[in-house]
């Protein structure tokens, strides 16, 4: 793995994490629920799953990030995603969106464009397809896969990052994060990931729990891309497959130390 | 694993499905969402989880195959169901319907013949039990798991054949799937397959991907059943229990090849 | 594992769960469905996950025991567990509540205390922190994970036990079972389950199929933490990471026999 940001920027992000234990409040979809779950206790974060609008301010309350991920949407959750992220905006909580299936549906795409104008998200992560579709009207996903490469959306991120005036992940064989201005790099991780469903989800409560402890939506985003690609590089070495890649990569995460790094 | 097509048809199924990359449309119960994801990701196919009723329309008309699960069911859900299959039938697109559950409670029998009327599936995957409960009133199931042989099921799966106009497949030790005039079978598999959740659920998601790559839905469910049999027996050889079964039928699907068939 | 009710009774409560396969009917949450209807299944009880209001009565009918388990709430939930939980009261089918982040927001204390009034639970289990939040208005859990030890939660269990007439369980580094009057523990287990998600809605599910072959309630609450402990502690021995910790769990439930115990 090769990273825009130092091991030392890496190493006290994960020791954050693993010291503070911070709670992440996750309004996600119903496949990547508990593979996002595992994630963040493996990595010693204290995840929250909470849809339901009437809870969503206390529950925010309590939590040192949102994550709203539009995978399994309708119109019930949207009303709890919104709920949830105006009351982190107004507090100042990490928001981290994303926009699965951006440009397979027009309610996908409209509805993250909604969380966009009314909750402020600090950071967008999806695939080359979603990003695409959230500034391109021409550009369709084919469901929720990319179709398009990481490098081909990078422009997109960055119109995206500057209109939206928060950092942009997009994942793919090289990930890319950026705020319209500077541009960082994760290179790493192993194709088998793609074969694994909710890796993307997941990395986006990895990105979620990494801002809680972070402040520098950058450094938190390159931090969490940076963790999922060494858990993914190592997972892969010993897997047979893509069910043993998922049992594997969670072990690798929970085995993750400042010191291993 | 022994069936009643032969192996060049088989490994032709399955390497249109690795080359086409068929996404397949699951609006499905929340327990086996995650494994069926992972097995169709295994399988070469891309999965997509959607409900919404607003977004049907748009999810199907890019779909090619649509599967219908009705395994936690409520009425909400039941309107995406319709909306979707609907859609499906007008575009021509193979619908699966799973009926999780007929005969347990009388509003998943009806549900399940209300999505026959006016969707009009292309295939109906059942356990023995819930093929049975589709034609017979004085037939009830306990919960979701089967309490009849597939074999004691086989008249009523072609009566159900001929009623609904499709090919109705009957899971259990001996696999049948019959259009009311032709019986195919399938013998293999592993009974330990009984203690995985969300098994028979996968296998018609597995269908669906067949049928979006294989137009006679009596092969393309032949084809389904003969692969999820071969990986279970594959993943039984080497499982130490129901957990470790789970990640081994993902890796046996994953390596499956046309070759090693 | 050492656990205050004999060899012979959890011996003879694992026997009859294995040879009657009781159904457990559980409206649970998204994260943990997967993992509590695979370990039923793994010990030879029959998993039923169902939840919309309308078909309540009819599956209860059917169950040999009801899980309510408020993890992902919302209203229309709420309305499905209530009418779930009066039909399993009036018919005297025992009740199991899990609590899920009680104290974390108003609304899931409120709903905590709204299926205890209506529906008469048999059986409540808990964190520490949730069974305090649930009798002391001043005590506030933090999401999900419980940050009080589960015997500082003794005496709020107690007063639980007596107010709510029933059974209640905190489960921790040592597990507490009480009426109000006695008091049985089990100790064993290992600290890496608190890294799986999950495990204490599933530790749940397992008091549900307990109760359903073992009519004193107590004894059925001791023996179904008893047999997370044991499988918990066999499987930590074997795991990798919380990854393989969660497949070495079921394949140990799934291994486990009167006679191995």
């Amino acid at each position: 793995m090769k990273c825009s940001i130092s091991t030392q920027e890496l190493s006290r992000t994960l020791a954050a994490m693993r010291q503070q234990s911070p709670l992440v409040h996750n309004i996600t979809n119903y496949v990547a629920m508990n593979n996002s779950a595992n994630a963040l206790l493996a990595l010693g974060a204290s995840p929250v799953m909470a849809h339901w609008k009437d809870e969503m301010e206390e529950m925010v309350a309590i939590a040192g990030a949102l994550v709203i991920n539009i995978g399994t949407l309708d119109g019930q959750w949207i009303e709890g995603m919104i709920a949830a992220g105006t009351a982190a905006h107004r507090k100042g909580t990490p928001i981290v969106l994303d926009p699965v299936g951006a440009g397979a549906t027009s309610h996908r795409t409209e509805t993250a464009w909604r969380i966009i104008r009314e909750c402020h998200p600090t950071i967008i992560r999806g695939n080359g397809s979603e990003i695409m579709a959230l500034v391109r009207a021409d550009v369709k996903s084919k469901g929720v896969d990319s179709s398009a490469s990481s490098h081909s959306a990078l422009d997109s991120a960055k119109e995206l990052a500057l209109k939206a005036e928060c950092v942009v992940v997009i994942s793919g064989e090289v990930d890319y994060i950026t705020d319209g201005h500077t541009t960082h790099t994760v290179e790493g991780g192993h194709p088998i990931m793609t074969a694994v469903t909710g890796m993307g989800c997941t990395s986006s409560s990895v990105v979620g729990a990494c801002a809680a402890v972070e402040p520098n939506p950058m450094v938190a985003s390159t931090a969490a891309m940076a963790i999922m690609s060494l858990a993914g590089e190592r997972a892969a070495s010993v897997a047979r497959g893509s069910g043993s890649m998922q049992v594997a990569f969670l072990d690798e995460l929970y085995n993750l130390t400042p010191e291993t790094i």
